[in-house]
């Protein structure tokens, strides 16, 4: 990927719209044309053509003049290469709505309770994992390959070292230790740290697919004219966003696999190898910003039901709770007793459907050290999720700590 | 991935050997009683079980107590995360016969000539971007997971950070800022990592392999008894290292793939996607292991032919030189006359199938500002590698460098 | 692969157990001197060596004078090759309990009723496509490889197409047209329709472990002791196998790629490639069995819920029967009033949280042609069913025809 | 796919000119409304609309209506599904020259001579089971998918199964005994099929690229202005056609991983699985037909070098017809002597750099059996061709006995 493409594609990682742009035939060309000009005024600093025949060439290397349909401008692709999702869910984790206990799922299996809040926490804190390497990645590749047909600037004569100097200069580029035609690691790397992003949108996507059947609904993608359901069907809300981002989730990683099978490429310069990369990275990073995009709108206008959240939590007459009373007993009991106890009590309201709440109230060893009250109150999910609201402080002070240096 | 496999995992990054010994099932079932022995000494720390009973804990946390085959010392496993192919390469690069110029090959057709000093340049270049990328990811990866049922550490009561802080001190393991089990981005990266690094090595193989060919044969991998050839073929040399570094390029996009599409995970445990990376991880590390070992071979013993790259330099009757010949007549007739007349000159050699030189010493134009010896310089190969050694002492310089700021 | 071991292959497709002994080092040593007991032979027919020496040669040719640990019967290896899946799934799909209605659902969200027969019968319906699959590439694999150096034969001189013939003889291996041994084509194919099948399997585990869900609870895998669950979670049932499915299902498709991306071998014997095949194909193998394995268990013993099925398709108040009812009122209104008519009613039920079935009781235009008996049957999910039953006889019906065709 | 999609991508199989007409967005949308209009006349059919109402609808299922770009004419789009290539490939293998024997290479090292005829059969043999295969996966994708909202096709009442045959008919497609929207291993199998054709192609590509070396030159693809090269290069002839089929090899195998992937889809219609294929299948296909457009190429203008072949056969002084020597004097002296006698040869003409033929006509043992013209005899390459010859007839006479089925 020649590097000021590289640049430009990582601060377009917001829309889709602005990847497109990125990887149209009109921007592939004037980014060839901006290589052209960047290289004649290289070689006019290095004393090799004169100051006017570079600006003379500058003036030809112009996408319009060779009659491609229209552009969005440029400027447009101008921008912050944060990553807005970031934003996003920040806000989220950090609003009320996200101190609900739902239940916790292992293997689709409910589990003790977790927060929503814990749930987005976990997400902010890979994101924020995959924006340094975003960050990395964008450095490491934005370096100027620049080698001549072999990677020894042979062809300039002495002037080589100048003029690749320069050139890195003039697109902004840094300038490796040598040319680097068949040794794509940093290319490569584009596509591993996107792909590493997908898996976890991927995630995102999976988890509010999941929290949106028509069984659960305790969370709804944001709702849109023409989205989702029918005129018919006005129970139905279609998982859109969803959906292309599982897709992408599902597509990116063979393209990973492509890129990295590319790398062994031959000598100076490869054979079929090198092909096959030219339209691969374009999807991988069309796919992500896709997936990137709906993942912000998902994240933004997510509907929570709390009410269900909380009646689903029901659903196992108690026993999503057994661990809590379990470790409530404990103190009175000693662990290997209070487990016994709680484990008969478990077995005897799954086989005659009635609550723990119930079997464990009419038990007297239960009894002797909890109160009707104490006993609701070990059996409320919300009283029982540990460390979760800690874990969100701590992902948030880290957010904070670091706009902090920002500001610095 | 637990984590304190994760650094014996690069710590073994040596040998397959090694790397087969931190995956054997003996291994796997000590990793796991060391972390229930680390979990009894942190529990203890927080004050919620006696001093003595997580020493009688740990006493049994041994898996020869559990009758498994013989395990190699684990002190074999301690050892210098730096990747010894790195050391080998420099000492490859600094040796003298890198100066032989050998052609450049693009598309697999020959073009300038280049060093192998450069050819190997290129490689140290990119092993040393791997070396960094092997420590940045082992840092990440040697984080504590730690959760409980569904990250919440609630069964933990109030104890549930202290616990995870004593445990991470035990484990040599860095904090992280919430349990991560669903988010698999830190393992996944490991994945990645070595993808990458596998591609370089698959390069590397794919050079030597070609170079290797009976027709070719301008370097060889080192020879070993029993290795390629037989008796009635002495003339074979199998290329036994570069298929094994090959098989391994091959397999392991794909597994990296596997690892990218099983991030996708259901709420605080999924279903799948985690067991499919069980026995994915340890066979990119092994491939990834085997094929290092391989090329560390190979670099260390590879076998340089000059006299036949000098005279496979001369298979196309000079015309490799071409471009050569025509920067050093633009001096005397200016680019584009000095383009049309090798270009003519070229052709006609290729036509009559005479010498480039040939051609060129009857034509008045050249001798007219070339003399014979002249002449023989502008197409003598080795005085045409451009950058070539800059390059290499460029990448040389940057291994030094960072050589002395490890020393200070 | 060779040929006498593609066939023990599919023959060993009911178990993973099998599948192990046909990869352990001892059958694949077995299966080496086996292919040399049978060229032994195949030159004594030939005329080129003595029928003494070859019997002399293979009365060495037993693994077990070579020291390795004791293998399963071989007669345990001999079977039907028709995959029980295919039987259990006629059983069940023959059984009174798929007839139950339970909602259909695309992207996740409830749409109109299926039954759990039309269900299994599309899996059943696609595992018949796979039996002929697998049953023609196990033909299509079944063939003599057998070359020499480079698949002229040029060393057994005029008698090389002689014991090529009597060798696929004596190993019951189809003759091919030429040596093959760059040509991996038929050996890809084992991966790409075992491939298919295990699609077809993750499928069948996608939809039973979304059917387990503790919200959903439709359908259970089979319990068994020490499975899913815990003492203190005895409401736990984990999919443990369509784990090892969906595991299965996420490691397979990579691993097929790998062996597409291995079919460009080099000339007559290719470097890298052919390598990366030797564990690739006997990990699909594994896996696929593996999963089949799992399969037939969760087939075989489903436990069905009819009743939280039915309550399931009322979570919606009747929307999902929408369809149902603007067909039923289509006959007296036309399409499209009727249509219209419904998609208020719809709208009205969403807005006031009211059953579907008490806003049209409540509509004139509705009463006048539907009694309340008639709407509820119009609305009841077991009469909306359309060619479910006729599309599981069509499936039965094309099993039976293959049966009576395989007693004629 | 929808299956009229399936069986114009098949006939288009010829050109990626013709592949990106049907995957056109113009083609795309015919593609519905041929459909949409095949729909309403089978409800004609079947009562369920009046035949007026059909036609009217059919009138206005034209993409030309839509203001689409213009579609090149669906007449160029029928044709034969054969594959030229097949037929390229047989006329080459009549051809004289491939008679020519050059050196068989294993692990790219020279190994005993084989032909060129042999060579292309082989490719030829495997193209004719990828014909197979194609024609094969062409019947079974060509079926009517066609089951409503759930696969029920409740909403046409007791017409469903009426309107499902009369649909097929219209369609001119097979109908399946139920519907099968969530079952795609009809689907996929075109990609796997596909998968494999490329996997062959690319083994094609690699040898020719291979030979086409600088350094080897034995076989080149054809010339074509502009094609590999430049004016200061002549001597270059770059593998263009080469490149495109490699890189399609690379690109192929994991997107035929993710058609697999994919296949896990939820319940009546998936989520993300389904999405994925959209773009997938059509890449695929893009890639194939790219590939066998170039493959066609190749194998109609491949240049043959009989000359460099014969003179590569002599590059390691006869050490590649050691085997031959052995089996000669095997008739003479035994297998064991004969062995050990030419091992010794080869060894001592290896050390001091002689030829084969020299060192054996200085032993007594050799030219007491063998006068120097029997000598040269069994040196010469063409003589140690086996049973080259006869496996090429095999190929041919089975391509001859399926033409005269046909006629018949």
């Amino acid at each position: 990927m020649s590097a000021p493409r590289s640049q430009r594609l990582f601060d377009a990682l917001f829309t889709t719209e602005k990847m497109r742009n990125v990887f149209s035939d009109r921007a592939r060309l004037q980014g060839m044309l901006d290589f052209e000009a960047a290289l004649a005024r290289a070689e006019a600093r290095a004393g090799m053509i004169s100051s006017a025949a570079a600006k003379a060439i500058a003036a030809q290397c112009r996408a319009d003049l060779f009659d491609v349909s229209a552009l969005a401008s440029a400027t447009a692709l101008a921008g912050n290469p944060a990553i807005p999702l970031v934003r996003e869910l920040t806000a989220r984790v950090t609003s009320s709505d996200t101190e609900d206990a739902l239940a916790g799922r292992t293997w689709l299996q409910q589990g003790p309770p977790v927060t929503l809040g814990l749930k987005a926490a976990t997400w902010l804190s890979a994101l924020e994992r995959h924006r340094e390497r975003v960050i990395r990645t964008r450095r490491s590749v934005a370096t100027l390959q620049f080698g001549g047909a072999v990677g020894t600037l042979a062809a300039l004569g002495d002037q080589g070292a100048n003029v690749a100097e320069a050139l890195a200069l003039e697109l902004d580029l840094a300038l490796p230790d040598l040319p680097w035609h068949a040794q794509r690691d940093r290319v490569c790397e584009v596509a591993t740290t996107l792909g590493l992003l997908t898996g976890t949108l991927g995630t995102i996507a999976r988890d509010v697919s999941l929290l949106m059947q028509t069984e659960i609904a305790e969370a709804l993608e944001p709702g849109a004219p023409g989205r989702g359901g029918s005129s018919t069907m006005p129970h139905k809300r279609n998982p859109v966003g969803s959906a292309v981002i599982l897709a992408a989730a599902v597509r990116v990683p063979p393209l990973v696999a492509t890129m990295l099978a590319a790398m062994v490429q031959e000598h100076e310069r490869g054979l079929g190898g090198w092909h096959a990369e030219w339209e691969t990275l374009p999807e991988i990073c069309m796919l992500t910003a896709g997936a990137l995009a709906r993942a912000i709108e998902i994240v933004e206008g997510l509907q929570v039901d709390p009410q269900k959240m909380a009646a689903d939590l029901e659903i196992t007459h108690g026993l999503v709770m057994a661990e809590a009373v379990s470790m409530a007993l404990a103190k009175y009991l000693g662990r290997q007793s209070a487990h016994e106890l709680v484990e008969k009590a478990c077995a005897l309201a799954a086989r005659e459907k009635r609550h723990l709440r119930e079997v464990l109230a009419a038990d007297a060893r239960v009894t002797k050290h909890l109160s009707k009250a104490e006993l609701d109150r070990v059996l409320d999910p919300a009283g029982y999720t540990g460390q979760a609201a800690a874990f969100v402080s701590r992902v948030l002070a880290s957010r904070g700590r670091e706009k902090a240096m920002k500001r610095t």
